[in-house]
């Protein structure tokens, strides 16, 4: 893909270089004030403007959903994705671009099928969740003990669990701040781990889903070497449905569950990083993260294809700008976001000694949908700082909001040495009806709403890198992520 | 099941009781005037607003999906919808409850897949077509030549099509009255033939769907014995899409295409047929139709498990009534709609002595919303009837409009016979979501509409059960139906 491969492209480009020219003479100028007023607008407000109208965020997501496709952790596709970024990244004139070495666990899935045998027969939609392993030959078959929750397969205990399939019937609920996902996924990591304990011989759970299609939703669970552990899938939500009616009314029901899915010999893989050279404080890094890899059911297209789209399109937005940005904009891709977040370690690992000249992070990893909030976590006293730029963001709906931010999921190990962390929080109502399933793909992508959330990483980023000051450091007693228990460098 | 198996049943079942008891004196007047008016309401409108507040249909749907899910022509599953339905009928009170003989058809899905091999890997979802032949072990692989219409290969010509794989692209449109369908539903019935004539080696075709999930639909595709045909397979419409963009990025693309499909022996199978007979001219009959078969992706909820609950529950309605209806209402659930039509065929041949005795048919085949329009075709002069009829449906939004009836599917043999046609005209904007694919489950049924269309079902078969004379013939020029092509008993 070369920058301007499309019409749409080349439009674009010729609307940053005409508009861009036309305020040249102040694009560049520092501090966020009155100082950068020109024409009536600010450069990062016409930065703004620019990036709402292009599309490149979209090409690029084509470009990695159609040319590379599934590209999970371990697999030739996410060896073909790499090529694809460093091809991308330096086509679309950025410097320094590398692949950075990472260690990515290896999981394959293989064939799968499930029915209801008993009482009635009915096939089952269904995907082993990420890390299962498989089942014998013709699979585990066993009556269905149907729960709600970690705690109630704990409390039915091994009597009314042993020799028998677990199935959590977890719904999630549908919610603009994805708050729904959150509330549910706790089965899919623990779910077979503490049935195993009890003696089941396998789980199926509900998919972590808000969705009504017969497209199963996979995800990580979690796999320690020395514990008990069962093969563990999730039905989609219309199968999940079917079993709990089949259960209300004929229990004992009785499924088949065979998975192919096996673990392999660790892999080599790479995150890659390209930059836009900071023309005055080159070694101080502004960071705009995505993930590289994805699920092996879809192509990726919203998880994780628009975070690369949005993060590569505004970086490269600031590199087209006649005077680059005072400080460096750091793009990095994330290598196996989805299956342990070696690609998030191994960043932090090996540039931990930089972690002081990183002024802050942004992870885009929730979407295509637009932002309607914005959340920073730094010292205390940069919020101003951070409010100030927001400013520019008000036209697009997002606000700046005092809750701390969070970070991105690969940045957990980035927020544990003080690094800022900023989020645009995206409208996620509809983000869990695709999340996981064969259904993310290219289609599923907004324009308009990733063009929104471009525009949003584009004004922060400028703000960040051409800041006078910096944003200080996260007080140590917020160091510590939440979402995904401790991290560990 | 029971009649009266979940508590919206049993509330039902008194609610019929109670209001029918209330106008017990008036139910079975003959005529549709004034005489049938008591306590300000009709028999009718009160069996209309029974029927609204029922959840008969759904338990049906219900019922049927759950227990037994997918029954293709030929299949086990349809063997056991057999047992199903003459079970339900009789424990729902019809009479002379019987199986029918059909000779079906018998097609196998078996595995299969299919993959853009060159010049990048992108696995594919696709469905055969129904009736295709299956591929070599291995598949079939060759470059891929899009067309836009059969006329546009026949136009290309054999030396641009021979070896090849045709890819008929042809997007159907969205409309309340299912229209896209008709316009797009061509290349799935003749575009293998179309392509075998001209040397290509196999078929992929857009699905025939409004949708965009990566479910794809099936359907029948013609097959005739003695001419050249290839395997073919619809394409989710999400990769109908990438295949139209690799297209257009990268041509020359080349697919693999593997079906496991196969023909076997035609099976001795069943049209299920009850009835509530009549009080008075019981040799005279008003058949409401469904058919019994689905296609194998899904469990045939909205194809035709509502067109079943439907009819099922307002033949039950009229039963529950403590005067019986005038005529007999005889209700035929239809062997293999969906690969031949053989159920509407061997009826008509079994009953052709007694079309004069049919006053009239309908058919429940579209889904699972509200009606909006009342079609009739009968004798010129009896319309004013229908409309006398219809007129309790328009406070269910239903209004009666001058355009001929067309009938049923299954009914096109008995409209060559002449026998009069009602259509209900149901609102089809979504059904196309999810016909013919692994989407067509039980949660998609509308509990709202399918009982409005009950309701509407209920009071044309009471209507005409208890009418004065009769709605004549189809007049013989319009006999023959114009969709599927001239009909033969």
């Amino acid at each position: 893909m070369s920058g301007c491969s499309t019409t749409v492209d080349c439009v674009f480009y010729a609307a940053v270089v005409l508009l861009a020219a036309a305020g040249a003479g102040c694009v560049g100028t520092h501090g966020t004030g009155a100082g950068l007023e020109a024409n009536g607008a600010s450069p990062r407000s016409r930065l703004r403007d620019i990036a709402l109208v292009s599309r490149g965020a979209t090409e690029i997501v084509r470009s990695l959903t159609d040319e590379v496709g599934p590209r999970p952790a371990g697999s030739l596709g996410y060896q073909a994705a790499v090529e694809w970024a460093l091809r991308t990244l330096r086509e679309r004139g950025f410097s320094n671009v590398r692949a950075e070495p990472v260690t990515v666990p290896h999981w394959e899935r293989g064939e799968e099928s499930g029915a209801v045998v008993s009482p009635v027969s009915q096939p089952l939609r269904l995907a082993a969740l990420g890390g299962s392993i498989g089942t014998p030959p013709g699979g585990v078959t066993g009556e269905v003990v149907e729960v709600e929750s970690l705690e109630a397969v704990d409390k039915l205990g091994r009597a009314a669990v042993a020799g028998k399939i677990v199935y959590y019937n977890v719904p999630t609920a549908r919610a603009r701040d994805g708050s729904g996902y959150g509330k549910a996924v706790a089965v899919r990591g623990a779910g077979a781990q503490r049935a195993a304990a009890l003696g089941a011989v396998g789980v199926v759970i509900r998919s972590i889903g808000t969705d009504h299609n017969r497209l199963p939703h996979t995800g990580m669970m979690r796999r320690e070497p020395n514990e008990p552990t069962v093969p563990a899938a999730a039905l989609a939500v219309p199968d999940a449905d079917l079993l709990h009616r089949l259960i209300e009314a004929h229990r004992p029901v009785a499924l088949n569950l065979t998975l192919g899915c096996r673990w392999l010999a660790d892999v080599e893989s790479a995150n890659v990083v390209g930059e836009i050279r900071g023309a005055v404080r080159p070694d101080e890094i502004v960071l705009l993260g995505a993930h590289l890899d994805s699920w092996d059911l879809g192509t990726g297209a919203i998880d994780d294809g628009a975070g690369v789209g949005i993060v590569v399109h505004a970086a490269q937005l600031l590199g087209s700008l006649p005077r680059p940005p005072e400080r460096t904009v750091r793009v990095v891709l994330f290598a196996n976001e989805e299956h342990g977040l070696s690609g998030g370690r191994a960043y932090a690992l090996a540039h931990r000694a930089e972690a002081a000249t990183h002024i802050a992070a942004l992870e885009a990893d929730a979407g295509t949908e637009s932002g309607y909030a914005l959340r920073f976590l730094g010292a205390p006293e940069a919020k101003g700082r951070m409010a100030e730029i927001a400013a520019d963001l008000k036209s697009l709906g997002i606000d700046f909001v005092g809750d701390d931010a969070h970070g991105g999921a690969d940045l957990g190990p980035l927020r544990a040495l003080g690094v800022p962390m900023v989020d645009v929080a995206q409208d996620a109502t509809t983000y869990f009806d695709y999340h996981h399933t064969a259904n993310d793909t290219f289609d599923k992508i907004n324009p308009q709403g990733l063009a929104q959330v471009t525009a949003a990483f584009a004004v922060i980023a400028h703000g960040i890198a051409n800041l006078d000051g910096d944003l200080g450091r996260i007080p140590e007693q917020k160091r510590e992520g939440t979402r995904r228990g401790p991290i560990k460098l």
